[in-house]
């Protein structure tokens, strides 16, 4: 039997954080028919809120340095302000919209990422995804609205990178649903020239993908985020699009596939 | 047919903001047998993150004006931080807790309080609460742990008083359970002389509630909470207890009955 459609959409902090910008993400978002989940990041809002409280954001190769003063920080702002500021958001849009963290009934379970050249303090490396308890509320029509934090099991929250959890939840979704995982990028899609906007590939596999980083036409920040993409293919995912958040239900950005 | 027994447990943000007596009650909360719900304040919490951020917290008869940066911080400070810690605490405790707003799933409506005498920012008074919504998950086993926060229908989250919305979900759960409603309280419950810790009025009912208001036995404070607690019971809770956090899932306090 055919399993149902789910797209699984991840946006960046910066698109949730500007009334306007998240105003259109919602429009959009609610427009995209079948069954849908969404994972938002919140880094400028964690940064703006920290640096009110007098607390330094330590970043690493992207990532934050989350101590235990930061990690008040996120849990409040990406679990609290940004989250349920987009469910209730998506409610005006009729979109029956349940905010969640890994925490919420169990839904993903981390680690605290063991300490080696760098320590990341409370930060998560995701370990399970409960899939069956997302599948129970996505068919009821409930939207599950994904803060990047997850726990341990053991009474604590962890920061967890949301491009790891949407790839992770939209892997083990894949179980059940014909899924499309979506990046919302700031750039149109992957370029073929990164000082031409428009030179948008529209669509990469894994044959294509080697030649381009062979040529040297792909390189930098995008490669871990197509191997990821990859990777997630491999694992059950039916398709990863990377686009701008504009291009949500829209057939832009690229399409990568097997 | 008998209805199934639920025991909806109000805390104030005293005890769910320090460690020990957060413990404390994870602890005896995941003792209750049955279904069960948590409501949870966190006001001090509120006041702590305001101050820290520069914003003055303006009280009016115990309720907070929420202007627009107070309701920032109490988005993320009640459906962030003091939710999601209560939450991954329980989840330790083997209590398989859901954090709720109620924008959340719309689980609970409500519309800004209009300006009478006293502007009260973006409060919201209850209209609707979607009892069956949360029947869903209870009968999952899933324990919605709910902060007071609510919203309009309209994309926006309003400041809620927890004894409300403690109040208000105890009785529209009322229809599909036995519902046992507990204000966990800084007293040992009702006392009959509020210098002697130890004169717990043992069970009120309707006449022996009017008995002692009459005889100015019971006075000042009490008085709305009494008369809400009768309110609930004449809505359809079976009966309400006021306790100290320490009592919970014991027979102490205070039985407010028919």
């Amino acid at each position: 039997m055919a399993k149902n459609k789910l797209t699984l959409i991840k946006v960046g902090g910066k698109i949730v954080e500007e009334e306007a910008t998240l105003k259109q993400l919602l429009n959009d978002f609610s427009q995209i028919e079948g069954h849908k989940v969404l994972v938002h990041g919140g880094g400028r809002s964690a940064t703006r809120i920290a640096e009110q409280l007098g607390i330094e954001s330590k970043m690493v190769g992207g990532r934050r340095i989350t101590d235990a003063k930061t990690l008040e920080v996120v849990t409040m702002v990406y679990g609290g302000l940004v989250n349920k500021n987009i469910v209730a958001g998506l409610q005006a849009f009729g979109v029956n919209a349940l905010g969640l963290t890994g925490a919420d009934m169990d839904v993903i379970r981390s680690e605290k990422r063991p300490v080696k050249e760098i320590d990341y303090g409370f930060a998560g490396d995701v370990k399970a995804v409960k899939a069956e308890t997302l599948k129970m509320l996505i068919d009821k029509n409930i939207v599950p609205i994904m803060a990047p934090l997850t726990h341990d099991g053991k009474g604590h929250i962890l920061n967890t990178n949301a491009d790891t959890i949407a790839a992770e939840t939209a892997q083990a979704l894949s179980e059940y649903y014909d899924v499309t995982l979506v990046y919302c990028f700031e750039k149109k899609g992957v370029l073929k020239d990164e000082h031409d906007d428009d030179s948008v590939i529209p669509q990469l596999d894994k044959d294509l993908y080697k030649k381009y980083v062979d040529e040297g036409v792909i390189t930098g920040g995008m490669l871990p985020k197509l191997d990821n993409a990859f990777r997630s293919l491999e694992k059950g995912v039916t398709e990863v699009v990377i686009t701008l958040a504009s291009g949500i239900g829209k057939d832009t950005g690229t399409r990568i596939v097997n």
